[in-house]
């Protein structure tokens, strides 16, 4: 499932690019336990636990803190141990960046406060430049228009996940009927066992599996627990499958047993808003007025969906674009209210909690492309359904 | 598994304690997706996903993302929906703390470099405090030391892991004896089944399942594969259990099959390791020093132990305190070559990765306490062991 070099390269060129227009010459990335940035990987293919130099001199210097991972995983022109710099990022400025003189250096937004009030303090010869519309947002740009080989690797965890969606299915009539004591844990492991023996690398976030008494909460604490999950009312089950490093993330919503009339209101106004945006989707909306769409939708029965529509998906569970009205029109990059992009794989995900009636959300994942037309004629947009999630009635 | 109210209210006296002493009227902490921070569980029991603004009159406002999880876990004088602020940082400074006029607002380390200066640069009104010496390290240090209740939970999650290694020794001796295609994904699946049935609300972080093929990794990708677990050659299993939101964290070498004179060498180096760093612990040493002395013992043999001893468990898997020769005999509060403290609950595990040879790794969890003897003594060291992981020979 490795990807060839050349694809690492020509992502990390067009980094270089940026660095050059902006009279950079290295920007500094990190991935860590403390803060993740998939961006490193999109850029070498190392799974976790890193720092990545890019220079505009058009060389990758990646300090892993498992070296032997990254000589299995990785692209870059230089591999060095994080145990060379006592794992300390001013170890490593001051080995590899300073002997270059007076130069600018980025360093990634979401490095912390004081870590970059240190470095700037330490080092006053360089000047660093550390920004929110910054090297991240220009990755994170790049990472929302997914190429030909993210969209083979997505459109295999898809599969994966309607494979298991299937089987999931089955298993789930199937306990029903048989009054099984299946447990939120025993769901929860058969997805991830089913997923896994059909090629996924496991799962692309913890699975969320809630019967009836926890289905209200958003994200469950814990994600699945002993309780028998055929308890009568609204459950939810939520779960992605990586491939590749490319994760899906689907939901389905399920009725089990007799359900109050309240409860399949709840349910259907959930499935209502998922066909209303997949429709508006099709239209080549806005991606806020999409998101409005739905949020007026609910507000006109007096309802509130406390989360955002759906969101990008690809290395991270959740990347650009944020579908919601909470950007206000507005792109990261400052556009005005900016359209999906071009190979975008992004989530619907309309949701629905009360305390009383249980939660009811519904989730695919969807590529997005455009045909180009004539010159004067607007592209017309693309929706491709990747993953068949479904609401289930037990 | 919910902690009375009362546990957290005063966890969070001492931390209005610190503000008092610093002149600071509020303090803020967030835990996201981008960047976790469970100071915010240690102090209100909410699992995740929030703002939690602490005052110098003794107040804790928790602005959750999820507010029915919130109203379920969490402790604290006020919650507020986050969606109340546009899931914004700035307009919860505007709302909650702007009002109060020319004060001092201390802000997590963690928040990035950009987050912070952008508050700085709007509220100038407000003296914003951010630094790596600040109030995530005072209530790191807070964490260092386990308090009775946060024992007894960390105790329960090592028994329900004791438990789980006394079956998972049954399974892998009988699964090898049968010859079974037992793959790596079926002994992570197992463990995490057989630790949730005992009662855990799930595995601390990703289980670590690496056959001979991968063992050398220290973190390997993917965590656990469909590659066949009992390949001869020597394997490594790492594995935590939660409970009440603490983990422990235990590894287990394993050696399959006839292993090469190497091999076993390696393993018995790594054992030797621990014993030594056991006998050592018992002696009271400073951190850095038993840190040292392993690196040393390693050293002499002309190998290399390429991450650190051990580390703190508790809410995280990685805490206070850092078992490792690159603190250079310093604590985080500057203190020279401190020695552990009463309550740390610590991972021993020295481990060699050799790309030819594979990878063996040793971990268990141990108390610290001291006895308090008479005036003019020393308190004597108590190093409780809280699992027994130990080397399979299959």
């Amino acid at each position: 499932m490795s990807n060839p070099d050349s694809i690492y390269r020509e992502r990390r060129e067009r980094v270089y690019s940026y660095l050059e227009s902006g009279g950079i010459e290295y920007a500094i990335l990190s991935d860590n336990e403390k803060s993740r940035n998939k961006s490193t990987t999109y850029l070498t293919g190392h799974p976790s636990d890193c720092v990545l130099i890019l220079s505009s001199a058009h060389e990758a210097t990646l300090i892993p803190w498992d070296i032997n991972l990254a000589t299995k995983h990785a692209s870059a022109d230089q591999i060095l141990p994080l145990g060379n710099f006592e794992r300390n990022l001013k170890r490593i400025v001051e080995e590899l960046i300073l002997p270059s003189g007076k130069i600018t250096v980025e360093l990634s937004s979401l490095l912390s406060f004081p870590l970059v009030t240190e470095l700037k303090e330490s080092y006053r010869g360089i000047n660093f430049v550390c920004r929110e519309e910054g090297i991240d947002n220009f990755i994170g740009r790049l990472r929302e228009s997914k190429d030909s080989h993210e969209r083979t690797l997505l459109k295999k965890a898809c599969e994966i996940t309607n494979e298991t969606l299937e089987i999931l299915y089955r298993f789930l009539k199937e306990g029903y009927a048989k009054k099984s004591g299946t447990t939120e844990i025993d769901v929860a492991l058969f997805i991830e066992r089913t997923g896994r023996k059909l090629g996924s690398e496991g799962t692309g976030f913890e699975s969320l599996v809630a019967s009836s008494a926890r289905s209200h909460e958003i994200h469950p604490y814990p994600e699945y627990s002993n309780t028998n999950f055929f308890t009568r009312g609204l459950a939810v089950i939520d779960f992605g499958f990586k491939y590749g490093g490319y994760t899906s993330d689907v939901t389905l919503p399920i009725a089990i047993g007799q359900i109050q009339a309240k409860q399949r209101d709840l349910l259907d106004r959930v499935t209502g808003a998922y066909r209303l945006a997949l429709e508006k989707l099709k239209e080549n909306p806005a991606i806020g007025e999409l998101a409005a769409s739905i949020d007026s939708y609910f507000e006109a029965s007096g309802l509130t969906m406390p989360h955002s529509l759906g969101h990008g998906i690809g290395l991270d569970a959740h990347e650009l674009p944020l579908i919601s009205t909470s950007r206000r029109g507005k792109s990261n990059s400052g556009e005005e209210s900016p359209k999906f992009r071009e190979g975008s794989v992004i989530t619907i995900e309309p949701g629905l909690y009360d305390p009383e009636l249980g939660g009811a959300r519904l989730e695919n994942d969807f590529l997005i492309t455009y045909d180009s037309k004539g010159s004067g004629e607007a592209a017309s947009i693309n929706v491709e359904e990747l993953t068949f999630s479904k609401p289930l009635f037990l």
